[in-house]
């Protein structure tokens, strides 16, 4: 019955269910169908836990009026018990699964590894079965912090251990992150990891795994499929929909939360997704880097002295000082429009220049290019040595700058090395269609 | 011909084409049809410019394949004819346009007002002859600078402006302003115009008005259309998509310009927009304050001491050192996710709430609404003192904390009002619908 206790435990009982039979469940208006889960550790008391066909796992809470019944017999996945050696099968690629700070699987948790900081293959078969018809999964684990406590020297640590499985023969990598500062790791690890010949995959959760429904192994294996696939490259596999068909790969550098809770918050910006996964495989949008033969070489090492200021408007220079004051060595700004700052913040970027800092313009508008030739004031900007970064995400540039400036320091290698397209940050051109829908109300649509 | 010249002066004369014709112009596969506009006049060469069925103006290169005809003769809009003085009609609604530093209408400008500081109301009818049907137009000048230069001084003075035109008996306002902080903008005026009781329309135009193709008369359109609707909230009025067929209505504290580039840059975000509008009128989608009777009230004044900033990964307290060094007095976080920080910047929070600074908490994800119960950190912060400020965007905290520190010091009292929805930038509760959608091509969606 494993681990359901009390009114559910005796309700499941009276059935005589076990984890793996289909069973449905009735509660008033609402029918649920799907596999009878185990208990998830942490869960709140008297739910079920159901698989959907979808491979969603929802927890449905019982009740007074909550009726159940087996539709059938099923059994208890083989692979489920904890600390079991599994065969791996030579007909199935090798995919490593590398726990960052979250459990997983069952758990890939949202944001903690504090309560379960150990993981096995086992555990993660067992909450999302669907995993083990497509890879034989090896787990280890690099670090152990939440995703916003992650650092420079952890993504150095992080693309050691993906490069030495990948060398070792595993055919793709998975990570499980924190969603929080996921696009940052995601575009930390697209510039350290050089002639990178196989998948690397970042996942995680939205829904913290204490409650019955997650997103976690349906999220698990869209980015199994996708360390599978013949990508070469550093990306994260999300959610696509709120309707559970299928995750969506996004390119490392191109990709960031948008939402605070939903579970298609990832989204692509400036390019279209590179593809979309799902149990039964992988389609791809976009052209990207394939899989090829050859050892994956690790660049790691940031300058940490970087900084992100976002502009608004009445800015003041003494805001960009205090920057220098504290000795930062690089700064990139999230601009307004095409590229524009007020006129009140020119003297603290002219310092900043004159000190040897790089600044560097994005834009807070996101979508779209920074343009500084347009206007009078954008090439007043570019006059005192500012340098736009085309459609590079803010996130990316200051990921991209911590990482430039501990190869060079020289002005002029630095502006060459941030405006040149490293890993996918750049687009050549920007795609007129590539914008968000307004979101009218359904009926007006 | 109204000031074509050249080649183009030869071709319009050759079929007799005088401003207001409907006239075609072919250029190898391409056909186009529209009444011909007066030449703007700063114009690139040998255009014609076209308002096309959709109320936009293009600019039609005219080379030597280009053909043009007549296909119905017009007559050159009466009230064109610049310093004309035109004639209220007291069957009409009164709407004032407020100029900031841009001209409007032939251009409401991107973002300069320095070439054409001085507008008319004829020189508006010219390039936007609907609008005569829609409401009798006068125009004043509130201020004369770039968009990104704007201050909180101007802020007041333009809401003073609108108070006293509104309470003189105009029945809605029109501000022209730059893009680029227009949602900054549309923040201040919510919550400096008190008792509002009739609509305050922001408009602007993403098109630089020295091309012949701009979508400022379009966009002005609508903005008037919304100026004389029962509204009575600040919004923004801009291109609802690409299409040229409506612009859409959003409330002044919850929108964003999205895309650096695109004519549909402007989006709601956490609601949907309130409505559209175009010149056969506008429909709302939302509920909203209605127009009323009543005296518009001014309570401007900003504390400018405040700083925005943005959270990232490796992030140090000395950010928020360098900023209580300078002697700021308050800070609007952007957090990750539900609202959380790196633990490395802990102690200059500490610092600055000890300092009696009020340190609110916003998300970069942008979409979805801010959390700090969920997890422990989110906890530890509150424990510190950080105030989350549920989905309302970062811009318009920045905004509302410099208005709020100007009416009150008490860090209770600042804490109360931040977290009280005073001008709709907080929604009760998010709808799980409203959110963007997975820029998938074309063929996959």
């Amino acid at each position: 019955m494993s681990k359901y206790k009390g009114r559910t435990r005796e309700l499941l009982k009276s059935i005589s269910a076990g984890v793996g039979d289909k069973i449905r469940v009735n509660k008033g208006d609402q029918t649920f169908e799907g596999l009878l889960m185990p208990r998830t550790e942490r869960g709140v008391p008297d739910h079920i836990v159901l698989k959907l066909d979808s491979g969603y796992n929802i927890g449905i809470e019982v009740t007074e009026n909550t009726e159940i019944e087996k539709l059938k017999e099923g059994k208890e996945p083989e692979l489920g018990k904890k600390g079991q050696e599994i065969e791996p099968d030579p007909e199935k690629p090798d995919v490593t699964i590398i726990g960052t700070g979250g459990t997983v699987a069952s758990r890939i948790d949202y944001r903690t590894g504090a309560v379960h900081p150990e993981f096995s293959a086992s555990e993660i078969y067992s909450s999302a079965p669907e995993i083990a018809e497509i890879a034989n999964i090896n787990t280890i684990t690099a670090c152990n912090v939440l995703s916003e406590n992650m650092t420079p020297k952890l993504w150095t640590e992080i693309a050691n251990e993906v490069a030495e499985e990948l060398n070792e023969g595993a055919d793709g990598v998975v990570i499980a992150h924190g969603t929080d500062i996921m696009g940052y790791t995601a575009s930390a690890l697209s510039f350290i990891l050089k002639n990178l010949t196989k998948p690397v995959v970042l996942v995680g959760s939205q829904r913290s795994s204490d409650r019955p429904s997650s997103d976690a192994a349906l999220n698990l294996v869209g980015a199994i499929s996708a360390a599978t696939s013949d990508l070469a490259e550093v990306c994260v596999a999300m959610h696509g929909s709120i309707e559970d068909e299928f995750s969506l790969i996004h390119r490392g550098t191109k990709v960031r939360k948008c939402h605070t809770s939903r579970r298609d918050a990832f989204q692509s910006i400036n390019i279209h997704p590179l593809g979309r996964a799902s149990k039964s495989g992988v389609e791809f949008f976009q052209s990207r880097k394939r899989r090829e033969e050859g050892e994956v070489e690790v660049e790691g090492g940031f300058e940490e002295r970087v900084a992100l200021a976002k502009i608004s408007p009445n800015m003041q220079s003494d805001i960009i000082e205090g920057m220098l004051d504290k000795n930062y060595r690089g700064i990139v700004l999230e601009g307004t429009g095409l590229g524009h700052v007020p006129k009140s913040v020119y003297s603290g970027i002219e310092n900043a220049i004159e000190q040897g800092i790089p600044v560097a313009m994005t834009s807070q508008c996101i979508w779209g290019r920074t343009n500084m030739r347009v206007y009078s004031t954008g090439r007043d900007l570019l006059d005192i040595g500012v340098f736009p970064l085309e459609d590079m995400l803010p996130e990316t540039a200051y990921v991209k700058m911590m990482w430039v400036l501990d190869r060079t320091q020289d002005m002029e290698e630095v502006k060459h090395l941030m405006r040149k397209n490293l890993a996918g940050e750049i687009s050549p051109r920007s795609e007129a269609d590539i914008f968000l829908k307004p979101n009218l109300p359904e009926d007006k649509q």
